[in-house]
């Protein structure tokens, strides 16, 4: 199941609307023959990559799978027909299907003599690669993490507003790592206005990582400047004209993203916190004192103690120099 | 040598301006024969403690001390001829004493024909017991660790004012422990004012703490409100008529003091932090947002991000809920 998770992590990014599922076939004598990852929206589902791959081999054996097979017919024909044709044995699965289209397919594959076992690692898949899908198909919104580099006195910049660098080359590389895992990047308009970033996923030679750039979102009533760096042709962009979390989210569902990265700047981040958007809290804070400049987050519509945000912590631990800290909303913790 | 900075750390609290020391006693044959830590100003050294319990079994025998033993003449004799008087034949230390009056215990020991290994566990006792002292020993300064509560977003109280509680019961228990092994706490006068604290040790009971209560300091050149809790009889309590925090240290080491516990709010905090006098920071983050109210750290005298006040983690834990960071002054890494 570790080996199908990391096929799982690893199509994390290019699969949205569909999960990142990670698929390892095993032959009758245990022996890996297959493995595969869920292939871009319309094209084939980790099953059928490692059937394919698999071919004869896997009749009689094991399919390791982090997600329940499908049972229904999308795009794709279902899985669970695909593995019975193919005469797998043993279906091993890590989190159930929470979608009432695609669920039953444990059920298909028990009716038809195959022994299923559910629930296998389900805690680490349904934290990590398959996190913000499952958020998706219970609440209909996209995941939204929101990420955010500041010192450990909460300050996202200076009095004079410098903020290059407040966190270490290695948080920043982990960031750039993390931008090709998700569906979409959101800012406001303050933070194109005020850093220009160009908000795609860079090695640390500042060269774009190939493949899919995640979409580029800016949120905001106020015009783009001519010539600002999300306008140029490196990913697509959209600019919302909005400032509603919830017209933001509906929005980008409507586009396919169910994973998004929030970088915005203090007030839209207090925007999406005031309005219980942020699902889960990625800080990088350096140690460092600045003791002036802008907060992490404003205007979370929170006045007094007891009314704060409340957050459970996941992780703690060091990026580099940096402290990351990995919480998420109270309702959310599992 | 566990043992003995076991010890080393129960002293602390009691013995400045002397190092809170360990000691254990080995007799020839390896078994424990006796065990102290340094007693109050003008009383037995830890090693002397020690080797009354052992008595003559110390012949032969090793003791394992957290620091080198000292060999001058202070309010009481010098431990090194003490160990010669007791007839011990090795003597094990961590830190070597930094302090050139009290220093050569190692070569008057030595010269008699003990055996003497230092070094032994050197930067657990350095970054434990001994941190303040031998900081105090290097600078003629009191050691301050700047203790903060803060949301993850850096308020250290909501909007309206509200602070109780930001932290667990978890990180409130782990404090008034911390106060039990300080020789002071600083506040400011506006903490007086707010808050009221009353800045003693007590127990999750809310009862004080047995035994010695660290000074309360207040600074700031206001009044303190007539009532106000520190200035009860519960501990002694002394009002410094100054901003600056050189006068205070100062002051402090005057009277004795050696380890500092700032619990200040933004402003204090800011004064000590942009003097470069605060040389240890803990900061328990909860995992709360507000995205309003006062910051932890205010006027620390940085205006560009390049001239942040630079920090090192040491530590990165959980206490209950919250996210423990003890970090030092980026000179002080070691």
């Amino acid at each position: 199941m570790a080996r199908a998770i990391a096929a799982s992590e690893r199509a994390r990014g290019t699969t949205s609307p569909n999960p990142p599922v990670g698929c390892v076939l095993l032959d009758a004598g245990g022996a890996v023959v297959g493995e595969g990852a869920t292939r871009p929206p319309g094209r084939a589902h980790a099953e059928v990559v490692a059937l394919a791959q698999a071919g004869e081999r896997a009749r009689g054996g094991t399919a390791v799978v982090t997600l329940e097979p499908c049972a229904h017919q999308g795009r794709t024909p279902p899985c669970a027909n695909a593995l019975l044709d193919a005469g797998v044995a043993r279906v091993v699965h890590a989190v159930a299907d929470p979608n009432p289209r695609a669920a039953g397919g444990a059920g298909v594959l028990r009716a038809a003599g195959v022994e299923v076992v559910g629930g296998v690692l389900a805690r680490e898949v349904a934290r990590g690669p398959l996190r913000a899908w499952l958020h998706f198909a219970r609440t209909g919104r996209p995941h939204v993490t929101w990420k955010y580099a500041a010192t450990l006195d909460g300050r996202v910049a200076a009095a004079d507003g410098t903020s290059r660098w407040i966190s270490s080359p290695e948080s920043r590389a982990e960031v750039h790592e993390l931008r090709t895992r998700v569906d979409a990047i959101v800012v406001g308009t303050g933070t194109v206005r005020t850093d220009d970033p160009r908000l795609t996923a860079r090695g640390p030679d500042g060269v774009q990582y190939g493949g899919r750039q995640p979409l580029r979102v800016v949120v905001g009533t106020s015009d783009l400047p001519p010539g600002a760096r999300v306008l140029d042709d490196e990913a697509e962009t959209v600019h919302l004209r909005t400032h509603d979390p919830d017209v933001v989210l509906a929005e980008l569902a409507a586009r396919g993203v169910v994973d998004v990265l929030l970088e915005g700047g203090p007030t839209l981040a207090g925007a999406f916190a005031g309005a219980g958007r942020v699902d889960r809290v990625l800080a990088y804070l350096a140690p460092k004192f600045l003791g002036d400049g802008p907060p992490a987050l404003r205007d979370a519509g929170v006045s007094t103690v007891t009314d704060a945000v409340g957050l459970v912590v996941e992780q703690v631990s060091m990026c580099g120099p940096d402290v990351r800290v990995s919480a998420v909303a109270s309702g959310a913790a599992r």
